[in-house]
Order: C-alpha cells, then sequence, then structure tokens
C-alpha cells in the first residue's frame, strides 16, 4: 500500500504526506485501529496517541478523520483490483483464471486484514462521492464476466446465472475477514484451496471433470 | 419474532412489554432503523419519533438503546435456529439435509432482512456478556456436522476440511443482506435454488452424481 501514495483525490494539490515516510505507518496504525474498535468509536485523539504525536499534527497528513478512512480503502482497494486484472487477464480458460482469482483475492484479504476489515466494514462510513470514486463494483463484473465466458466455453454448468454465482463466491470469499486470525490453525494457502477448490467445483459443468476446475496439483 | 417475547434475560422479572401488543412494532422500526443508519448512528430520540412517542416513553419497554439491539438479535436468532434445527433434523442424508438447511437459510435471511442485517453488522456492539448467550455458533457447528457426515456417507468429498467448507457456505450465504434489495429482479426461490444448487455441487464427492445434489426439480 505504501507504493501507492499520491495527490489528495479532490485535486487541491500535492499531498504533503506523500513526501514522509511515516504516512505508511500512520495508514497501517488508523487501519487496524478502526479494525478493532470501529471507525465511529475511534477519534483521531486515538490514532494520534498509538502514533505517538499530538493530535494536531495529524492535520499535516489529513484534514479529516475520513480521509485517513478514505486512504485506506483507495490502497488497499487499488492494490486488490491490480491483484484482480492481473489474474483475470492471465493464461488458461476461464476456468483456470478464475481459479487464480479467488486464490489471490483470498491470499489478498488475509494479507490486508485491518485494510479489508475496514473497507467491507466501514464502507457506508465514507460520503457518497468517495464511495462512488472506489473500483469495488470491478470485483463483481469481472467474477461475472469470467463465469459467463466459461459457460460460453462448455465448463461452467448452463444452468447457473452468472451475476448470482458471481455474489455466492464473493460473499465466501469477502466472509473470511470475520473469522480468519493468524496463527488460527489453518494457513492462508490452505483457505485458498479449500475455497477455489469449493467453489470451482460448485461452478463447473458436470459432465467436464478437468484438471482446471482442481488445479494443477490434484491434475498430475 | 412477535412470538417469542419473554422475560428479560437478566432475570429480574417480567418483562412489561410482553403485555403490549407495540412491541412487536417497536422491535419491527428498532430493526429497520438500526439497519439504514447503523446502531451508533441512531439515537433513542429518532426511534422514538418513528414510534410516534416521546422519548420518555420508550422506557417504559427498555432499559437502554442496547436493549433493543439485544431483542431484535435475541429474536431473529431464536427463529433462525428453529429453521435450522429443524431443516438439519429433517429427513434424509445429509447433503438432502444440508440443501434443506441452505434454503431456509436464505429465506429466513431475506424475509428477516433488516434484523439480519443488525445481527451481521452490529454485533460487536453488544456487550460480550450479552454476545455469548446468542446461538451464533450454532450454524457453523451445525453446518460442519453435516458435511462431515456427508463425508462418512460418501456424498460429500473426502479433500474438503468441514470446518472450512462450512465457513465457506455461511459467508457465501450470510454476504446476501448486502446486496440482496426486495423488488430487484431476483426471487428469493430463485436465490435459494441458485445457491443451494452452486454449494452442494461444491461439497459433493464427483462420483456420486445424484438427486440430493441436485434437488428435486432436477432430478426427475
Amino acid at each position: 500500500m505504501s507504493s501507492r501514495i499520491r495527490a489528495l483525490p479532490d485535486g487541491t494539490g500535492e499531498d504533503p504526506a506523500a513526501e514522509d515516510s511515516r504516512w505508511p505507518e500512520l495508514l497501517k496504525i488508523a487501519a487496524t485501529t478502526f479494525a478493532e474498535r470501529g471507525y465511529r468509536s475511534t477519534s483521531l485523539q486515538d490514532i494520534a496517541d498509538r502514533f505517538g504525536v499530538f493530535k494536531g499534527s495529524l492535520y499535516h497528513y489529513i484534514r479529516s478523520k475520513e480521509d485517513l478512512l478514505y486512504e485506506i480503502m483507495r490502497g488497499v482497494l487499488s492494490d486488490s483490483v491490480d491483484d484482480l486484472r492481473r489474474h483475470a487477464g492471465g493464461e488458461g480458460d476461464a476456468l483456470e483464471r478464475l481459479r487464480s482469482v479467488l486464490r489471490g483475492h483470498v491470499r489478498h484479504l488475509i494479507d490486508n486484514l485491518a485494510e479489508t476489515t475496514v473497507v467491507l466494514h466501514e464502507f457506508g462510513q465514507l460520503s457518497e462521492q468517495r464511495r462512488r470514486s472506489l473500483p469495488v463494483d470491478e470485483f463483481h463484473r469481472t467474477f461475472t464476466a469470467l463465469i459467463a465466458q466459461g459457460q460460453r466455453e462448455g465448463t461452467v454448468s448452463p444452468d447457473l446465472v452468472p451475476e448470482l454465482a458471481a455474489l455466492a463466491l464473493l460473499g465466501s470469499v469477502n466472509h473470511i475477514y470475520r473469522w480468519y486470525r493468524p496463527g488460527g490453525g489453518r494457513s492462508p494457502d490452505e483457505i485458498a484451496d479449500q475455497f477455489a477448490t469449493l467453489l470451482l467445483r460448485g461452478l463447473a459443468h458436470p459432465n467436464v471433470p478437468g484438471s482446471s476446475i482442481d488445479g494443477d496439483e490434484e491434475s498430475a
């Protein structure tokens, strides 16, 4: 996320925070605090305390608590959408790419647990204008397109409605933020494998048992 | 939910609201308001305004805003767990019962959208004691047990980890509260069918194509 600092989105000029090496640290602290306590229960004073500065010093970085919320979401969504596009546009048929998309999405969610929690739990706290500026719809659109393409390729069952199947997949994966805890006994890779296996088998055309459904590790 | 009014859980005696025919209406208004605006952004004054009483009159029913939150959750979870037990303990093999559980869970969620939204989005706002008193773990436990039984019966793929598969199913279904809107073009039955079909095929043992996977309507 640290590589994504840019000018503030309202176009009022450069972001003074971009030059400050503590900006990524501030975003991480804010994300962790919002994820733990909830956005509305967290004050800028709480964040200043954890960051080790006076509250007034935060205005060097942001103008409001909502700026922090927005920058957390913008950073993690930008990374996640990059991942999504890379996996969706990769090699293989639609089902193979969907497998790669699902595994990537699970890994990214777990690697950015606090930020993802903030996106999934606090999205409604942003102003409507800021909500609209974030690429949250791209996940459902891409999942739906890949499922529909799989149907045209004959690997996805024709009786599924792509828009609904995409919501089933996304819900399953996004829900992970609610129960995953580091050190909880299941590795991120095991979770990614299990979810991708179950969900791709669920999509698959019953007459196409194939390597693209169960992945490389099982097709030997 | 209206049939589930009982003495308040702290044992201080009968609930005066139990005799009042407007208690279900108050719970419905509170659930709708919490679901729309968020629990923390809603005041008792907001609820009194919608209910058409002075704020002080609410203390005839409850002692705090959290009482309302708790009673909403207790009511809808009690109904939902009743459904869960009925479907899980019904006729048929584990996969058939899981189909019935999934379809029932989707229907119940959609029929109680405001209350479910409150449970899934505001659970962390309850005191720890109250959180512990609610049967939220029973869903994961029951899903896991049915999946494991399906493995013993040979209808569920042996390479799935029941606890993780149960979380995939629950996430997929619970996520519905985030996108379902009445009149959105998809009927509750269509959603329930699509989700159950996809998820049960995902669980199924590849060598067992059977009526219990695709349901009665497709097995003829």
